[in-house]
């Protein structure tokens, strides 16, 4: 078993832990929720359970299909064991639909398909208040090499099609999301943090229905935890439950 | 001759016209300068004089190197002949040097240099307020397609190589630039518009003075003219001045 030691790093949802063992940590996924750059914070009761069971299943869904990953295991729903990766601060955003800040900052139809996707970059850092960012400016900022960008970009697009069957087969459409990625100490690129409801739009096939954390942006807080769980079920059959106890 | 017939488009400080032949437009340098997105607008004596011949000489520098750029002629200082083209809405930036909204945007220190150098491009909308923009998302609005982009950059690195010589020469630094391009009738990709101290951050070599729109953009109204003038009288020699009649 490994067991927590130093906390490493404070997020706005997550708390990441040193462990025993020096290759592995341990994140736990809190029930903090924020919004507009941090200007708006609440505690969603369950939203740490949902999210690092979310993010177990599909992890394990990539691993499956050859997508490496950061993930190790679901020790109890909330805590997950990783591998420590340096991460890139690499915002990696896939949108399959256009909406949200893409229709306002472009003249595009909201609900536009799009085919192919888009791929985005935003720099993390909240000093900057992540900005958009070019494969120009990541290299030049010392983030990343032309080969990085291109093996993730690469990366990126199999687990976009990855991921929207597995969201299709459960009667939701993969709108968009965002993912971050990490180097390991041989220096391969990992896919690391989570993809939960948090970090994707997710839609209802049939009714369209927003299940993620856009419903907490449009203040609809009270329904947040329900589409959650909708997700959680949906993503998850018995066999998954009984391996996790859940 | 060509002769001037219908106003075909105004912008910030050129009108454009149609002429009795359809593949030539002509383009007035007006002396309006703006800043902040439009929000200042001041008349400045002598700035399409200077703009117009400046934009001239480098055309046909970049020309000479084997640039095909929209440059037909200059019928007297202020007024080009050019070819028409349909103008791709994309402004190319290259940076030699941070500074600006770069290092404002991005943990960059004021005056690094770059190399190699950042390019990055700008949706132009006023609509949109000119939005940064990637390959992806300009695929994906059909402004240009793949191959288009892979020339565009290609080029633009080839003309920050001959103009950065040029300016050296003339005891300038470039230390970035904004440049525009557009198809021809034809489908050729060609560089448009204009390259001047509007366009351009130019700094003296000796001094590091501002020789360049950045002073009018300080409130530095009262340099400005001897700026343009100052970048006007190293940049052409005697048999361009006469050839010009200036």
């Amino acid at each position: 078993m490994t067991t927590k030691t130093d906390l490493l790093y404070e997020g706005k949802a997550k708390s990441v832990y040193e462990t025993d063992n020096d290759d592995l940590v341990i994140v736990e996924f809190r029930d903090d929720m924020t919004a507009g750059d941090g200007a708006r914070k609440e505690t969603m009761t369950g939203k740490g359970y949902y999210n690092s069971i979310i993010t177990s299943k599909i992890f394990e869904v990539l691993e499956a299909h050859g997508i490496k990953t950061q993930f190790v295991e679901l020790t109890k729903p909330g805590t997950l064991v990783v591998k420590k990766l340096d991460m890139i601060p690499l915002e990696v955003i896939v949108r399959n639909i256009a909406t949200g800040s893409l229709v306002r900052t472009f003249p595009f139809e909201d609900k536009t398909p799009l085919d192919p996707p888009i791929i985005q970059t935003d720099y993390k850092s909240d000093e900057f208040h992540d900005p958009a960012i070019n494969d120009s400016i990541s290299i030049a900022l010392g983030l990343v090499t032309q080969d990085d960008l291109d093996f993730i970009r690469k990366t990126t697009m199999k687990i976009n099609d990855i991921m929207r069957d597995m969201f299709l087969d459960a009667g939701i459409t993969l709108v968009d999301f965002k993912i971050e990625f990490g180097k390991d100490k041989e220096g391969n690129i990992i896919l690391g943090d989570e993809i939960s409801p948090d970090s994707c739009r997710l839609w209802d096939v049939e009714t369209q229905d927003m299940l993620d954390k856009e419903l907490f942006r449009k203040g609809q807080d009270d329904k947040v935890i329900d589409a959650y769980e909708e997700v959680f079920n949906r993503l998850l059959n018995d066999d998954d439950k009984a391996k996790w106890n859940l």
